[in-house]
């Protein structure tokens, strides 16, 4: 049994990770905290967790926090996990942080997100936390950066041929779709319902802060420099991300050996699924689950890879729950069936 | 050709009234005012009226609107209203204000708004908007008070039998349900997409401040005392209202005299359609239109009345419209095909 | 752990009911069967299953399905189940039935859905499967009428006053408003994304079968006759119903009173809730669960009740894990988390 | 003032034709055909057409029909429209199809529609029906075949540069996403609402039958071969489609000079209009109008345009009106108002 505390309960990632947490039969919610105008217990801000969870969330005390965690989740914004994450490593507890503030060297950090990196002694050390790359180190980590999510369904789409789009020196063109959700629990017009319903909206095309992140991943994962284009839209539906990615046949391999390749390389993975040649996978087939389902395509000379996940799970806390389990010895899956 | 200003233009119903004066036939919009930042034309602040409506949204100048036109509608949420329609009329400028604040005597305004009323002075002339009541009084009014969205559906369906009601002492059990714009264009949790789609909600039971106008139409024209018991519902679509209403069979006439009646009362109005006995009308047979749909239904003796609208039309800026014409002396369907 | 069947696995329920039962922690699925053009492993009709749920789902043959399971759940048509149900019976299998069939009298039965009924032999000894009324019988049954999805939600907010409302003769108004899962996955114009987007309607107004179930439990639990008037509405959600229950105040007891009534009959019940005074229940706080949350207000001198659950988990497929839960002597949440 | 006619009046271009030409002042209904099981009133069959559209419609009888009206616009499947299409152009009336019948030359249309086609004779001479690039030739035209949805969005916004890309050899990658009334009004699990509603799905990569007829009419307006990659998705929306529209920035002009030729190219046209640079627009920019919006920005080396129409209006019947407007000499936004 593991003692857990999550920072930012209030958000939807927050409050996604406290149902996995809940719901896992090796984990305890020690505390949770946000910033709250009323101290209140959880299940009166969210009465969805009435006879779940009703331990008060608080404002946040970290000596408090750390007294009874052994691990803590930060659900909170960029630029303000790296104020608090330091705290808590001192005190000797490991940190899975949902925030971009780990994921990349301090100089691309600062260009994307326009902001100083504040905590460079323990982004050195720190691990992107997707397990399909990382497990081993993952799972000797004090700091985990969980990926985001548009990351996440990117980078376990192009993995396996990283190193041959790195050769033939092809940029994916990837157009990825999001559900609402992705974008926080906020106040805010762009994101009202009489906004987004019946809509579709493209924005930040080419120049969205997440595609740095799978730049650097899969540079380091090919061993040079790989480049892609990244174009995101907001979808009218609460939870999941298709991005359908571009790459030119010629450089890569024909699709019967490609679809071996994904399947050698994800078969173990217990949340990737590959689809038979041709079968691309939708929405639905993921939303509510951790799984990554991929599906690839070649046709015109073109192949077309097709990734989906739910972006609060797979794409956030899933995710997370995902890493506390391989950090802890805990079976992958517990507390995310 | 009128000329007209559309002041709050920036809201749904705003936008709204825009697109039906862009086109109507006799109409030409002279001004458009909101509360802006940066005043810009119209078409540059909502793309989707260019090549349509390019003048300029100002920042409200009283005197400068009134100089450009012949009519002004408001929509402003209420208690400003109040600030601005007298200056418009005492400039002899007609106005038609989507607000609350002209639609109810002032004891019961400042009971329900939690507001004193600062223009009695005309309140006592203004004219409740609803054409199928009140044509003949708002052909000769300076100031329409257009009547509220959840009103509109409720009063016409109720309407043809009020007087029964009063007098077999019936309060009906209206259960109202609208779609999201109903409540404006806000920054606000509880609007947004994640927290509207997949979702139903009940607020504000028997309390919602549209029920005192209900009531008080409805005692009016039956020449005596109406009660109503009003539950409204937030539904995840962007527009339309339906209201299912539930009275007891007896006290009432049989069904086919119901059905007799009601076509009797609406036969010859332009906008109120009754259906064939026992068909209930659905929200999209009236989205996009000025139409409110009207079925009536008696089973296990209960008579049940479903009314539905949609809620930016005939319960804004349509009706609104509607006024003009009337006031204009145009054809009542003008600019509302 | 018990080997479980499911028959109709293909339906919105069936496969509800994979997915919890795959979850369980006590059950093992030992055969899937449906009407199906080729038999083929469940995760290829159903790619969400991949690496979960893997068995071949069959065209049923009762002999083999009884071979290898303790129990079969039927996730069947209405008149088909009594064709099956004695079948499995008679083998020495327990069955819960998630169709109509064994869920009234069998005149009522014959009077609401226009059959005769096939099975009064089982039928006379089905337990009605509300866990909250019928825990005891419901542990000794060999047979369950799985309740109906409307009639789960209105029972569970009128059983603490059945009594109350049989003596006051008060026949309450059941205004109830329904996802489109609810009606089966179905090759349907009716049922079609663009007739149910941003559309709500009316059907069977006070007519609907399953009004005489919630009529009948209620009687039964109340020692008398109880009516109920129930007009169902189809919502643009995929998941959960709300119902709005309307009452007169007065043969009922004051707010306070029946909030201490409700949570004196629920408090101890693992699946519903009940709201603090005045506070009612959304549809986001129930989908995804097997919960039914209910709050209650008085106002205007009407008793409202909200109800909402889940239509297929509560309504369906997790109500039935709840009952094999209770006939298996597990704990009553597994597999329902 | 002109009679027309419109054959398939029951699917979701059917009715929309019906709409715009019941608002349209110079036209006049005086038929209305579909397959029908029992002739009725339009307005019974479609309730939103009440006190609008009540001309009976009957199963077609192509002498009858041709003896009251001028135009015939045809909204029927494709393989259906060419059994019909040459006896009223026979009859001397002009016919507007909707059908993919009169698009392709018969080699391609036979290659990817799959069946022979039967009306050669009048195939070489149907205009496609593109105001944009066919105005002239509609003028004169007996018989227009109106463009494709996903075609109209994506040769509009690479019509100015189709020289270049044939040129410099670049196949666009089209990413497409369309609302679910563009596969028509049907009865079929994958168009239910419980399958389309929270979900995004991937069809027909880059082998739409839509593709070859991008490239005909692109290459045909270039001069030469043209290519594109073409992968539509299916959206949980009724009406809209986005086109998002990747090119390599090598061969083509710089952004400000692309903005510039998009501008001289569309600046008089009524229906297009090009945003700002950098500016992309969403599809509620033109849902429920007969407008195509076009964005471009260069970002990261890419020229990405994301191009946005209503698929039942712009994309379908819209662009049928306005083709009529244009043989007919009306103001060619007449009724698109």
């Amino acid at each position: 049994m593991i003692k857990v505390a999550v920072v930012g309960a209030t958000g939807y990632t927050g409050e996604e990770l406290v149902d996995c947490l809940h719901k896992h039969p090796e984990a305890e919610i020690t505390s949770l905290s946000a910033l709250v105008d009323k101290e209140a217990p959880f299940s009166e801000m969210f009465p969805r967790f009435r006879k779940k969870v009703d331990i008060t969330c608080e404002n946040l005390d970290v000596d408090k926090v750390a007294n009874v965690c052994d691990m803590v989740f930060l659900a909170l914004p960029h630029t303000v996990s790296m104020k608090f994450a330091p705290k808590f490593i001192e005190k000797g507890k490991k940190v899975i942080d949902l925030s971009a503030d780990y994921r990349l060297p301090s100089t691309v950090y600062e260009e994307w997100y326009g902001v100083k990196h504040m905590d460079k002694e323990h982004l050195v050390d720190a691990v992107y936390g997707l397990p399909e790359l990382n497990r081993a180190a993952i799972k000797d980590s004090m700091l985990i950066a969980n990926p985001g999510c548009y990351p996440t369904s990117v980078i376990l789409a192009l993995l396996p041929v990283a190193g041959m789009i790195r050769e033939a020196g092809i940029a994916p063109i990837v157009d990825s779709k999001s559900g609402a959700t992705g974008a926080g629990r906020k106040a805010s017009i762009p994101l009202a319902f009489g906004e987004v319903d019946e809509n579709l909206k493209c924005y930040k095309a080419n120049e969205h802060q997440h595609m740095p992140e799978m730049e650097h991943v899969l540079s380091l994962a090919s061993g040079g420099d790989v480049k892609v284009n990244f174009v995101p839209h907001l979808l009218p539906i609460r939870r999941g991300i298709m991005s359908t990615i571009y790459m030119p046949g010629k450089g890569l391999s024909p699709a019967k050996k490609l679809i071996e390749l994904y399947n050698d390389v994800y078969d173990n993975e217990p949340f990737v699924r590959i689809r038979p040649e041709g079968e691309l996978p939708q929405i639905l087939d993921v939303a509510g689950t951790n799984f990554c389902d991929i599906g690839i395509k070649v046709a015109g000379g073109m192949v077309i890879i097709v990734s989906v996940i739910d972006n609060l799970l797979k794409g956030a806390s899933g995710q997370a729950v995902q890493n506390m389990n391989i950090m802890s010895g805990f079976n992958e899956k517990a507390g995310l069936l």
